[in-house]
């Protein structure tokens, strides 16, 4: 393939040809995933999820039987001192840190000499992810699927870029939530980004560990079919720290939840909590709750990892180099415009 | 001053030198602030607020003693048909409805010629107002001020692109919501729009109708500093429909009712809403709640709205036009790169 790469200060650092990172999806970003990313060109990041060290040997084989190098994220506040030492063992490519207080895992990542991506919902969270010594931040928006707070993408990205540029000007910057093809991942760029950490394109990649089921549902669905809830959390027990919700397709079951999803950690409602769990493996979008973000309404089609990336780079690139002339070729349709009947304003002001 | 502006369908249709709309903040948009973005060569648009047509009238005068033509936005939902008429009697540059159904009051706009912006929050919203005909859509994110919803501004402007050119492609689509810098603007055109109505970095402009209170409050902040709530719709008494809630700024007073808002309108909160009220008027941030979005962390300064306009549109074109080599000269800081002690990935994949 042609050299059609992006190059930023991400790429250079990791050797990338894509300035594009695949979000640590928890269950979704398995080995496969992770090594297809990786092979691609961009960095492959393991789902570490909850911390399941089975799940977690059995998929970072499958990457390096692939011949890949991958890297993996936690989150924060299930991760153990021990599992991310036998994860160091690996010599992952970088470790990413989202969703608590990275200032107790740091040093260990530091002394083994690999990157630390700390992940930041808010500009509190970017100032202590710097103090801590991280030398990749991400800003993540609330349009991101799964865990995720309430800041917008389009205003943390560009805080997030001030906030290094005062303090640690030498601390790359990626944009993650509802970044989903080329024209988010210019957008990214545009706002002073050095790249993007993706989730929902990636989750709807022939390689992510998906239900089909679950995939026709959001190829079927707009962005208006998401919502930030506790739902999730409640039915499986987890007892997520503030400020943190999890963005999945609203379904018959949110519905049903959504105003009390504490009912659903009684012990009546076990039976309740075994039918979504069974609903999650079966890709029963109707009675679970597929975790995907506001970028649903962007996807039509599940392709493979690679072509995903190719095709957002190239467009984002194609994009940029279009406003090279100072008129812009083309904005939403890029149809005939109406006349709207407006004289020029005088020039003089 | 020499033509640094940006041309698009958006500029191109109304005659502008900028791509950029002045969102028509109840309250904070009079007739100098319109004024002030018209005769800088974007579109001005005025508050028409909850329909007060006295203030409605003086704030037109001034713009029009300023020889500023300028258009005006209404709350959907509290707008009347005769409110409408006498404001169509003074043609205005655009009318743009929020918040409501556009239907009843479409036909009337396009009988007086004058185009019609529908500010849509959802997809649902966008397929209603090109229904209703609507030649202009402001596709508006969560992160703005004011009211709105939940999606955010990343997602939705490429979606509503999309709707677009399989519907109507010679709509127009404004993006709105967390857009208050030459590099939020640059993103906005990657992701679609042919240009920004922007809110609350004209809510810090000198012209706004803004307590100097409020204005200091915002420069201090950073943008975690703000939170939707229903609290400042309850303390006054209004009954905003789903889903809008109100971005403002936190307070002692929303830290107070968030988890209670109902409270604020029973009969013996009556001081409470005194007190409120004066804070409001006052600019006192702390016991008042300041009306603006998470772009507050962006604002450093008051300053001219003529010079907003310009800083941003020269901004974000010099931003766009560095894409047009391959390598990107810099996101975040450009500082230099820490060694994070990559080797390249083999060039065969």
């Amino acid at each position: 393939m042609t050299d059609a790469g992006i190059e930023t200060g991400f790429t250079t650092a990791f050797g990338l040809r894509h300035p594009v990172a695949l979000a640590p999806m928890a269950g979704a970003a398995g080995g496969r995933l992770a090594a297809a990313v990786a092979q691609a060109g961009g960095l492959g990041l393991l789902g570490g999820g909850y911390g399941e060290a089975d799940w977690i040997a059995r998929e970072w084989a499958l990457a390096e039987g692939a011949g890949a190098r991958i890297g993996i994220g936690f989150i924060t506040w299930r991760l153990t001192p021990s599992l991310l030492a036998q994860c160091l063992d690996r010599a992952p490519r970088a470790v990413m840190l989202s969703f608590g207080d990275p200032a107790p895992f740091a040093p260990a990542i530091h002394a083994a000499g690999v990157p630390l991506i700390c992940q930041c919902q808010t500009v509190a969270h970017a100032r202590a992810a710097l103090e801590a010594g991280a030398q990749i931040l991400v800003a993540q928006g609330a349009e991101a699927g799964g865990h995720g707070a309430t800041r917008g993408t389009m205003t943390l990205v560009p805080e997030l870029a001030d906030l290094i540029a005062a303090r640690a000007p030498q601390t790359i910057l990626l944009a993650a939530g509802g970044i989903a093809d080329g024209r988010s991942l210019a957008a990214s760029l545009m706002l002073g980004a050095d790249g993007a950490l993706i989730g929902s394109r990636f989750w709807a990649a022939s390689e992510a560990l998906v239900p089909q089921g679950f995939h026709a549902a959001a190829c079927a669905s707009d962005g208006d079919a998401t919502l930030r809830s506790s739902v999730p959390d409640a039915v499986r027990g987890l007892d997520w720290p503030a400020p943190f919700t999890i963005r999945t397709m609203r379904s018959a079951f949110s519905d049903r939840w959504q105003s009390d999803p504490q009912a659903l950690r009684a012990p009546e409602a076990g039976p309740i909590r075994t039918a979504w769990s069974n609903a999650q493996a079966a890709g029963d979008a109707r009675n679970g709750t597929p975790v995907v973000g506001e970028a649903v309404g962007l996807i039509q089609q599940i392709a493979p990892a690679a072509e995903i990336l190719t095709r957002m780079t190239a467009d984002a690139l194609s994009r940029l180099q279009s406003f090279s002339a100072p008129k812009y070729p083309g904005g939403a349709g890029a149809g005939p415009r109406r006349d709207l009947g407006q004289d020029p304003i005088p020039s003089e002001i």
